[in-house]
């Protein structure tokens, strides 16, 4: 039984469907994907062995996850008809927008996109997590009029992006940093893109159609844009001794702190924890250590100043410290939230196989809310239909 | 305050927002679009007039109508870049992929996809109305290797659209009997596409990103995809005598009859008694009426078989009629769902707006529902991770 007014709450705390994926313990800061905490899987598994924990509900034995990684290096090619496209496009493109095109176009070269079994879902899902790291990383060398970059199949996820990326072998810590990255934006329970992924899917359309609608919501600045917006805020600050004047300005209108804050963890977002040692473990390498103090600084001031103001703890998010991470790697802010969708689509993929086989809840149905209707009202008759001769 | 268990229901009969575009009466079977009932719009008024209504919340003037009807005709072409792209499209494509795929790309040539005001917010929607109609003709002549058939600005939307598609001018009653399936199936509150727009809308994305999020909810079978499969029905049974036997081993296997019965409306949907009215007409004037007299039979013999088997009733949907009346205009039924897209987008458009301008509710937020997590669970400190050499 759920007992309040849910009008107007983009349904925060409603819980709407069962899930097996993942759970968020907002209270305590907690994260699990399949009941393994995230602090264990930043640690010790990699993207490769998450993808199967969360396409599969459990960790791979050692043969299995070698076969699985085979697997997803070898469908990291784009068909040649989708590289025309991508190099025909304009240079000017959003790689939000392009994505948005390529994905559903991949269904065109993907007999089985419309079979309706679980094993055809489960390549499909193989073939979209491969190949998004590919459309965003030669998506990027087209519009900046380099050569593309063919993917390497003796080389991992992350290192394969990064490679496609920039056209040179990243050293094994920057791979292994950005690995825990992309493990850590891989599922996030039912977040406004996977609850379009799973609204769409309970249509019972094809898994490139589902996708399409999560990189859509995704887009939006409210969620992976932040991480953009996030770094925009960094770029405009730029002096550490600017911080407090610029947020307090920003708290003055009544605006977001992006970065800052999350609908659901009331503590510290355990990912954000992470990525902030990453940061500074990146920053001691590198010797690049601006951005991460601005992101600590804003951190700070924040905390300090919604104290005094509202008497109200808040904290960082997942976007506040993964900029200052994508940014000393040489990434392009515009890039971020790409990103977000190149890690993020095991997830999608698994919501989208459990809302479509109704594995958590065997009685899953078509979404259709109800909306209660505040418009113009003549009755039960309707207004009067005025010929448009007879209109002042 | 609302009271149910709502998990697994998809929501429905739980209000999540208010609207001020459209109201549904389920069980007395009332449409209205902001104010006005769908039997006199279908009767009076016209597809052009009805987008007006829904984008301006109003009927125009005699002068504000002239004006719109000639934006939304100038807008009807589109860039070359997208045709090109068409024509290099693999020709087994499937119509609902295209349109997803082409629908993001029209933002790569719109400067004010990204703006933030109402005004440009509207004029997106006119582009997107005229230029959805585009793509789906042009696609199917592309497809069908024939010439594209360049839009003419003197037509009305229902005219220009069959004249595209066919290369021919239709005649006036067939012009006016499509333009009144248009205006039919222009909105419908919070059906699942709708409520994909909203969801992506509430992140702040761009329109053609909302549109592209509500194209993929479309379609589902369950959802947009059920007019071709009504069609995919009529086909199979294609004799009048073969109804009976044909539903009956359906319901015996518990099959849905697609067309027929619907989530919302508890007696006949408004909109199926306009649509079998337009296909007794069509059937009169062409003298084809067999698809009519099968989906008559098929709505008879499912009533009937329900009250026998469940004791209740069940009535047809917008779907059971609109097949048999594009068939005899001469579409392929690959194109109804596409052509439900090309009816539906000022409805997906007004609800996108008011979503992100908050009109209907000023606190509007970002979707972000629960779920209840009932997988695998090893205790707040999560399952103990084993590295892969040491598993079995």
């Amino acid at each position: 039984m759920y007992m309040m007014d849910i009008k107007d709450t983009g349904l925060r705390g409603v819980p709407v469907a069962d899930t097996r994926i993942s759970a968020v313990d907002g209270e305590k800061g907690k994260l699990i994907y399949r009941g393994y905490d995230i602090d264990e899987l930043a640690r010790y598994s990699t993207f490769e062995e998450t993808v199967y924990l969360l396409l599969y509900e459990t960790l791979p034995t050692p043969k299995e996850l070698e076969i699985f990684k085979e697997n997803l290096a070898s469908e990291r090619q784009l068909p040649a008809g989708i590289i025309r496209h991508m190099k025909k496009r304009k240079k000017s493109a959003h790689a939000m927008d392009v994505l948005q095109s390529v994905i559903p176009m991949l269904a065109d070269f993907d007999d089985t996109a419309r079979a309706g079994t679980k094993a055809a879902q489960i390549n499909t899902s193989i073939r979209l997590v491969a190949k998004m790291s590919t459309v965003v990383a030669y998506w990027d060398r087209i519009r900046k009029n380099l050569d593309i970059v063919k993917p390497n199949e003796e080389m991992g996820a992350a290192a394969n992006f990064l490679y496609m990326l920039k056209g040179e072998i990243p050293d094994k810590e920057t791979a292994k940093d950005f690995d825990t990255c992309l493990v850590l934006h891989a599922e996030h329970s039912f977040n406004a893109s996977t609850f379009a992924a799973r609204v769409t899917a309970s249509t019972h359309a094809h898994m490139y159609a589902c996708t399409g609608a999560a990189l859509a919501a995704l887009s939006g600045e409210l969620h992976g844009g932040a991480n953009t917006q996030v770094m925009k805020m960094l770029l405009e600050i730029d002096r550490i001794e600017r911080v407090e004047k610029w947020i307090k300005s920003k708290l003055d209108a009544r605006d977001k702190i992006m970065g800052m804050g999350h609908t659901v963890y009331k503590t510290i977002d355990p990912r954000a924890k992470i990525l902030s040692d990453i940061s500074e473990k990146l920053a001691g390498r590198t010797g690049i250590t601006k951005w991460l103090e601005l992101s600590r600084k804003i951190e700070s001031v924040t905390k300090a100043e919604f104290k005094k103001r509202k008497g109200k703890e808040i904290y960082p998010n997942v976007d506040l410290y993964s900029p200052s991470i994508y940014y000393v790697m040489g990434i392009d802010p515009d890039l971020f939230t790409p990103l977000f969708a190149v890690s993020r689509i095991p997830g999608w993929c698994a919501h989208i196989i459990e809302e479509k086989f109704a594995e958590a809840q065997p009685k899953a149905v078509i979404y259709r809310p109800e909306a209660e209707y505040v418009g113009r009202y003549c009755g039960l008759e309707g207004c009067k239909y005025v010929p448009v001769k007879e209109r002042e």
